[in-house]
């Protein structure tokens, strides 16, 4: 497999905290993120904390997806990162955005794999 | 817990084949990365690609760790991404570095949860 690979960063304000705190919904939002997407799932691992929000993983074939919520702030913190030019991280990352119920998000997308990292231009959304 | 977080991004080249192909000695690896950082483990996941390369995440109390390798290309690309400031996620990644016997990263940092992601100045390290 080539190396190259796209890696979406999102900050995701303005969630439902209700939402943020779900355990299952988050997880089984982020496994669906990544098959929505075209993505291959091969590894979930997701934790909740006491007293409230929620970190996981979706490892996928091509890489990885993340997130980190925290219910108290409306916020949560998203990585799509896809290899290869199949697979657009985009789409996942919209995916989750309207799941959570955003209504701002702040992202950049980086190239992997090809060297001296290239940080695209940074956009900052108003969604609601 | 407040939002704000250190996320760093690194791609590791002239690692060692052999290594990048070790899943157990990866995933030991990254759990000690991360206890050798300060941070609190609470889930691991890896999984073995065939023909070759290794993914895997360790997701701590502060957020997460994660790995994809290539060995036919001596590449892996890392992210520490650390909540709070009492760690700082370039101690894993020093680590982790040094594991695979990289012979070159670059790395960019990011601050998270803190408003619009003004990213840092790229690092390029030759190493050997």
């Amino acid at each position: 497999m080539d190396t190259a690979g796209r890696h979406v960063i999102a900050e995701l304000w303005g969630c439902k905290a209700d939402t943020l705190n779900d355990l299952q919904g988050i997880e089984r939002g982020m496994v669906t993120a990544a098959l929505e997407s075209g993505a291959e799932v091969r590894e979930v691992a997701f934790h909740k904390f006491a007293p409230q929000g929620v970190s996981g993983v979706v490892i996928i074939s091509e890489s990885h997806l993340t997130i980190h919520s925290f219910p108290e702030h409306g916020y949560a913190s998203i990585d799509v990162y896809t290899c290869g030019d199949r697979i657009d991280p985009n789409v996942a990352c919209d995916f989750i955005t309207k799941a959570l119920g955003a209504t701002r998000r702040e992202s950049v997308e980086l190239p992997r794999g090809v060297g001296p990292i290239a940080v695209g231009q940074q956009k900052i959304e108003v969604l609601s």
